[in-house]
């Protein structure tokens, strides 16, 4: 646990800041701290200055006086986080990262050079307009940025043929907790220097340094997609054709599924059914990419496949077809919010082999709970969307949801899957951390962050001190990236 | 730097844990202690014993009991590594990982789970049978192991289009330096839970921990390749056509760089000339991989290049004709040894912007010095091998090779390259650490290694103790992957 800062500390720090950066940079309005007081999580915690870095240089003096005297410093993008990962738990200071947004593309290279506050949407444009392609695509990829994405290591729809963040992550600059520069990797393509402090920052969910530069791989953009809607008898059957799919050698560029409480929400939120006469049956919604060539081969063995497997397939035949069957996957997820007002959305991974077994435990896990239960995600990479919805107001169900949520860390980790494969742990995972680690390893990770930031002042009281989300109140607000 | 322990301390402890495993894994006979003395450096130091386990288990007995009394342990897999990593400078236990070898492939989701000690050759071909494909190629790879490729983060020609051994790496399962079982991330292809000591691991030199088990992302195996052998007026027109080629999008599997010099050796050793009429001019190896598709569109656009940039180009029309191709990048690297008895096989890594001003600096670097460094490389990551070759008999060429390397890493690190792609440090690259290394990122390092390993004993000696490879004397002895 950090020194606990006093007041008096924390105030007279506060100024000594603001007199080296100015009062452009840090901020004690009232609107400034509350904004930064929570993230998507709409866990609020007020900090005492939100400090807003125009040059690099400014965070390495922020943090090296927050060293000194011991000020929580909690560094945030956008706060698209679900986990809470960005919420000031400790007070303290808000280490901005928003004004820090350059982007440059080096077209021959094939590397993005990008500053952390950088759009994840701009830089996947900018890399198109040079030839080239940033495959992470979260479903916040329009508001995050690219500091964040690396925080939690962002995966998203194209994780099972491309990989996530981490695997477009070359070099990273940035501060260590006692605000010194530090360099990870070089913009080349290879680097066996040293310790590889690189990875190990990212996912690390600002608590051992913070980013302030990345450069990131591009790949040649593919020439020409192609897209197919499936529909399934019952989950069951969706994922073992999946498995048909993966066991042919077949890589979709996206692979993603939808059970059929899912699909019921998308269903009623767009009035129609998406395999007439078939309503609420479980799809998987398939894009394959690459060149015109490539696609002629696999398309035939993707219809193949969906002939032999699905009770209904579609293929969008233009790229506005293609945009109707991609609205089914984006109206699922708001319209969940029809079977309850509160949701812990869970971000597991199963391990392929498992998937069967999976379907039918949480089929059961419903039953149970007398919950709605939507479930979505990415086949390709076993990392799937739990949606555990209840009502705040009724006891019952927030029981039975944190039952849930307990039963479900549980099934996830005793088939070889993990707790979390694109959020991060944040406050909002800590109660199952340890469910994933064992003792030994929750010490040698502790032992690393001791390491790296002695005082404990970066992201204090994130990963390892536990927290029940489930019991924490809310602050009523609405996000431009709420799924509508 | 650790506790150095006393020989009746040692030698009681090496009783003990012969006690323990017995003594078909805890061998303390002179031909073995002679045969883990070394690696590939020829550097030679006897340890105490040599530990073979046979079970995992034993990893942890082995670490436990050397963490309790302070013995050095050396990680060790065949001992192909250049770099000295392997040797047991400081004495104490060499841990053989060899006879934990077992591979299986799960073909349905194209992933490996192998043993350290398995060889990297044998997970290709067991991947092959089952129709998938693990990229990572050093030249080592029909002798060296995957827990030693994951100590070096080993690369190959594949880098530039597939990445190295890092980008194929899903979980590890192995022992802390305290003897304690930890596994890093899932059997899943995403991983988002606690801090990423998966990565942190790779690349460690076998100093934070020891890999007992891996599992390794697979990828379809290609279809097709076609082999292209194109010549160039001089190294800087060869660099200048590579930047055009990446600049066109063009991702060739494999994008091996002779300089005239490697060339040179390679014709004498093979008594012709590669392209007739024009001895001596350096060469571009290319290799497509994909689909018969695929490739039909990429070949137009590799030869349309060729055209517009090579004095000469040939293709290969069948299999034989590759292989005959490939016989001359084979070929290069023994055939050095006309050049001088010594060689520092230096594996920098240069930014592809600053391709042709290294190769005018390089050009420079041999006039200056006196000597003959054949170089040759990955050209699709800017990883080269530039070879210093000398006459250790003869004083003024060991100095100028001590003074040419020296300008090599500091040329490299200034053009914004590494002092290594995919060798990592070990012993011999230790006086350049601090070079690539601010002193915040060195101590960065230490206080990590410390965290996780707090009595020292984990491959103690290496890569922060500065060690003059050029001074130290060397074994003579060849081994089976020596380049002949």
């Amino acid at each position: 646990m950090p020194n606990k800062v006093s007041a008096r500390v924390l105030n007279s720090a506060t100024e000594v800041l603001r007199k080296k950066l100015g009062a452009k940079v840090v901020h004690t309005d009232a609107a400034m701290l509350e904004a930064a007081s929570y993230d998507s999580s709409r866990i609020s915690v007020r900090p005492a200055a939100v400090v807003r870095p125009t040059k690099r240089a400014q965070i390495g003096v922020v943090l090296e006086l927050a060293n000194k005297h011991g000020i929580p410093v909690t560094p945030r993008g956008r706060g698209t986080t679900l986990m809470g990962s960005a919420v000031p738990i400790q007070g303290g200071w808000v280490l901005d990262l928003l004004a820090l947004d350059k982007i440059e593309i080096d077209a021959e290279a094939g590397l993005a050079h990008v500053q952390a506050g950088a759009k994840v949407g701009d830089v996947q444009r900018a890399a198109a307009a040079a030839g080239w392609f940033y495959p992470p695509d979260p479903s916040s990829k329009e508001y995050s940025t690219i500091g964040g994405n690396i925080a939690c290591n962002a995966g998203g729809m194209h994780g099972g043929k491309y990989g996530v963040t981490r695997d477009f992550v070359v070099a990273l600059k940035g501060y260590l907790p006692t605000g010194e520069f530090v360099e990870w990797g070089t913009a080349t393509r290879k680097f066996a220097a040293g310790f590889n402090l690189r990875d190990l920052w990212i996912g690390s969910e600002g608590m051992l340094g913070v980013v302030s530069d990345a450069v990131l791989r591009l790949i040649p953009a593919p020439a020409a997609r192609w897209t197919l809607l499936t529909s399934f008898a019952d989950e069951v059957s969706a994922f073992r054709a999946a498995r048909a799919l993966f066991g042919a050698r077949v890589q979709p560029a996206i692979c993603e599924f939808l059970d059929r409480y899912s699909v019921e929400c998308a269903e009623r939120a767009m009035r129609t059914t998406i395999f007439p006469g078939q309503p609420g049956k479980p799809v998987i919604l398939l894009e394959l990419a690459g060149s015109e060539a490539e696609l002629a081969d696999a398309k035939q063995a993707v219809l193949a496949w969906a002939r032999a497997h699905a009770v209904g397939h579609r293929e969008a035949k233009t790229r506005e077809e293609a945009e109707s069957l991609w609205a089914v996957r984006r109206k699922c997820s708001g319209a969940m919010f029809q079977m309850g007002d509160a949701k812990l959305n869970e971000d597991i991974t199963v391990p392929l082999g498992a998937y069967e077994e999976f379907a039918v435990w949480l089929e059961q896990l419903r039953v149970k709970s007398r919950l709605a239960i939507p479930t979505f995600g990415h086949l390709a990479d076993g990392n799937l969307h739990v949606n555990i919805m209840y009502h705040k107001a009724a006891p019952r169900e927030c029981r039975a949801a944190e039952r849930a949520v307990l039963a479900l860390m549980k099934k996830v980790v005793a088939l070889g899957g993990a707790i979390s494969g694109e959020h991060g742990i944040g406050l909002a995972k800590t109660p199952f951390l340890r469910m994933q680690h064992s003792p030994a390893q929750v010490r040698a990770m502790r032992a690393v962050k001791d390491a790296l930031d002695p005082r404990g002042i970066l992201n204090p009281g994130k990963m390892f001190d536990v927290f029940e989300v489930w019991k924490a109140p809310r602050v009523a607000v609405s996000f431009p990236w709420d799924h509508k």
